[in-house]
């Protein structure tokens, strides 16, 4: 048997949900707020933050719209686009996930235009997170349709706040985690695109299978580094016998 | 007298160089090699990732090319792709900035083909120097040029390694600084035009001073992010309470 032998069906999709091993579920700052133990500020400044992913969200799908000439594709992958952006009008239901963030953050005590205004974002959370659109712009649209698999990994991720948050963080309110919520359906809905697209497309051969593996991976270091990001904006860091990190222009 | 009053030349050049309060000279992660505090591995680490930046600075400068229809200043800018890619034979003196980032690898005990194979650079170093090269890529090059301004601090952190590094880190053989030596000549010489054509530009009016203020704390925030990608990938790093930071998918 050699090791560069097409994987089967089963065994790339095993593969692919290995990677899952280095899904942010793991990185030292969510553990922190499974754990109960951010303040208000630290869960403002993640949400914050994490708001640039989110309005990234869209404009990647359209990327990835625009690259892809599959009809039959591109009628599926919209949905994505509503789920993000909504509907119709907000208060009759047509709010989408934007939204959903916005509430998450004035559940934390976030004000909607702060959080709208980008000004509590960090430099390194751009970074990352226009890494991810700019590789939607630049690849093909099978690529990319395989870096959203970090989907496989997000219900745990979801299901883990909506257990915990209202017994660790009693003073967010409950419709505050409304998008988990609304996650919960839809990645478990869209990662059956993704992930056919992916198992179908790279399935042709090793290398690409392995291909299919690193797209993941370089998907799961933008979550990560989102996190990096983050943990050094908000948390107390100390570096090499208790150095203090500040940001020099911050102080 | 209005706070949007243009600024004078000389005010608008003040207002730039005051920025370099965020240069990553003052970043911890320097502060420490600047100390000789770092180790073999640790600085290693840094040539290691660094080289990712200094491979990006031709493709940067190509890309500043290719959206720049002034031949004048396509004439002199094109000089910095030579300085990091060389000219002519590289064992006649035709070596530039990358080759001899990779001479400084080798003193400081680095395979050269580990460094070329990009394996060691983090994936947030990655984001962050991406997001220069994309900058120039998608701005326009007035805008590209003045990001490159903080060339204006670069002539002291290189004098800083010159000055202390034989005495911190008597293993690194001298040679191995001639990148830094090669700098401070080109770096002194390059800004005058990057200096010149951004007065220029931005000091029509006190808002487009100010975006060029924007524009040169962007690429302040991407030598930042820069150091902290490194840190946390060679550093040890405790956070709240001294949990320590270790990546899940590297254990």
């Amino acid at each position: 048997m050699s090791d560069t032998q097409v994987w089967s069906r089963e065994e790339f999709e095993a593969k692919l949900r290995e990677r899952g091993r280095g899904y942010h579920i793991h990185h030292p700052f969510h553990v922190l707020m499974y754990e109960g133990k951010l303040n208000q500020q630290q869960i403002q400044c993640w949400v914050a933050n994490r708001y640039y992913y989110q309005i990234a969200i869209p404009i990647k799908d359209a990327a990835i719209l625009s690259n892809c000439p599959d009809i039959d594709v591109r009628r599926g992958w919209i949905q994505r686009i509503f789920d993000h952006d909504g509907s119709g009008p907000i208060n009759e239901g047509g709010k989408g996930g934007i939204e959903a963030w916005l509430q998450l953050g004035e559940a934390v005590g976030l004000k909607r235009e702060d959080v709208q205004s980008l000004k509590l974002v960090s430099p390194a959370a751009k970074f990352a997170v226009d890494a991810y659109i700019n590789f939607a712009r630049q690849r093909p649209w099978q690529e990319s349709v395989c870096s959203s698999l970090t989907e496989l990994f997000a219900p745990h991720i979801h299901q883990q706040r909506i257990d915990a948050w209202p017994e660790k963080y009693p003073w967010i309110k409950s419709d505050g985690l409304q998008y988990f919520r609304n996650r919960l359906t839809q990645a478990r809905r869209d990662v059956k695109q993704g992930l056919d697209i992916t198992l179908d497309y790279f399935g042709k051969s090793r290398e690409m299978q392995e291909r299919a593996c690193e797209i993941l991976q370089f998907k799961l270091d933008v979550l990560w580094a989102l996190a990096d990001a983050i943990m050094l904006q908000c948390c107390d860091v100390k570096i090499e016998n208790g150095v203090q990190y500040v940001r020099q222009d911050q102080v």
